[in-house]
């Protein structure tokens, strides 16, 4: 692992951005190298299998550019290809699943943890098994609940519409009455919508995937002794690749990041075809 | 054109079945070969080039099928690919968008037509362009309107669910400001939200593209006199072809058909990618 590497992170599409954010919250020296699979996005729908021959190719065009590790920005791929990744790469891979189950852990009073996220992930059971191997003597019942219009509903910047309350409200009632405490967004628009689902979930604690993943990246970093080495003016680089560009990706991606994005440098899905 | 031969009929996913339905209703006595590009749906946020690509290749894909005539059962793939595939193809093609045009223009009495469809179908003006072109002499507006929340929440069944008004109260405002007397329905899920467009829109009249996508299809069978010759037991056959298979595939199918659908073969990307 050379340090001056940048750290590769990919997604199906912009969701990865809100990891994005938090990585380069607390790393800011680093450099990123940034891939979403826009021209395939979402991987939410499709099968396994599918969604792991893309998670294989996205990693492979994230080692062409000899990335010291790879962070799996996407729920989805995490719940089903972490495996696929680890097993073709030589470089270390972290997902959002696993920092996110034991985030929740550290957070729950009274054992019941809610997981919100798309009808793949949240059908996949992988935050509950992740959850249910951490789990030493307590009792913990985890609770899923798919929320497909919470995407679209941020993509459209209907962040808190009343329509996007009533929403909120309908895909909450179930995981109120089981009295969860602790709620994880395991879909990377959630944080977008974080005020609502906090209004709906009035005193639960909001785990954010994004940053736990990064704490877990600096973790590995650290204990590899393979930070980029400081530089006199920090400035944070980003390279941003997509397969696709829509027209609305800057606005979209300020949105998650918070700060201005330059439009991204296209890579055809013929290429990631090839690889 | 020999008259045995199938119809057929592509989309990116499942909504080319509303078009389907009512190639069906009219023609029961043909074959149909149906391909929902499901590993790549949607195309509505996708870039014109890689929607281009993407439609070249579900052609050849019918061409192999020995097609007679093909419907393209997508509203952004007919406003943005149609050309690219009449370019490549020898078969007929219709797409959907004229066909809705021709109809919403018999059915305007006061010259107010509105287009809702994905952000890609409305800022591509098609639409407005075919129904410019039509027009003689009469004054005609068009007011597009993107209702991008359409599609999940028709997807999740939320036909009539409160959010689903709300929102349809929220996109219909504009057109209503604007005294619109007709609204195309330009995007293939939206005939499953009718009922509730409807109730948004009291007195206006809605033009269910695959309605007269279909009257066009058999015009164009009439003129080269390729109906398939009458069996004596009348029995539709479909063959429907995905490139990923949904979990809710038979359940999302039947909602847009109407009756049983069976699970769909499979035809992988990357067979695509070889056309």
């Amino acid at each position: 692992m050379t340090n001056s590497y940048p750290i590769g992170v990919f997604d199906s599409g912009v969701g990865g951005l809100s990891v994005l954010r938090h990585l380069v919250h607390i790393m800011p020296h680093e450099r990123y190298v940034y891939l979403g699979d826009t021209a395939r996005v979402p991987y939410g729908n499709k099968s396994p299998e599918t969604v792991q021959l893309y998670a294989r190719q996205c990693t492979r065009f994230l080692e062409q550019h000899q990335v010291k590790l790879i962070i799996i920005a996407c729920n989805t791929v995490s719940a089903v290809a972490l495996e696929a990744v680890r097993e073709i790469s030589p470089v270390p891979a972290i997902g959002v699943i696993q920092p996110s189950a034991e985030a929740a852990l550290r957070a729950t009073r009274n054992g019941n943890i809610g997981i919100i996220g798309t009808r793949a992930t949240v059908s996949s059971n992988a935050y509950t098994s992740e959850i249910q191997k951490l789990v030493v003597a307590e009792k913990v019942h985890v609770h899923g609940q798919a929320c497909p219009l919470f995407v679209p509903l941020a993509e459209e910047g209907w962040i808190a519409h009343p329509a996007t309350r009533a929403i909120a409200e309908e895909y909450m009632k179930p995981l109120l009455a089981q009295q969860v405490d602790t709620l994880v967004l395991g879909c990377t628009h959630y944080p977008l919508l974080a005020a609502t689902i906090a209004e709906a979930m009035p005193s639960v604690r909001l785990i954010d995937p994004g940053e736990h993943t990064a704490e877990v990246a600096r973790r590995v970093l650290a204990t590899k002794s393979a930070f980029a080495p400081p530089r006199e003016i920090p400035s944070t680089r980003i390279d941003y690749y997509v397969t696709d560009i829509p027209a609305t990706f800057p606005q979209v991606a300020k949105q998650f990041l918070g700060f201005d994005v330059p439009m991204p440098q296209l890579v055809s899905v013929e290429q990631l075809n090839t690889l």
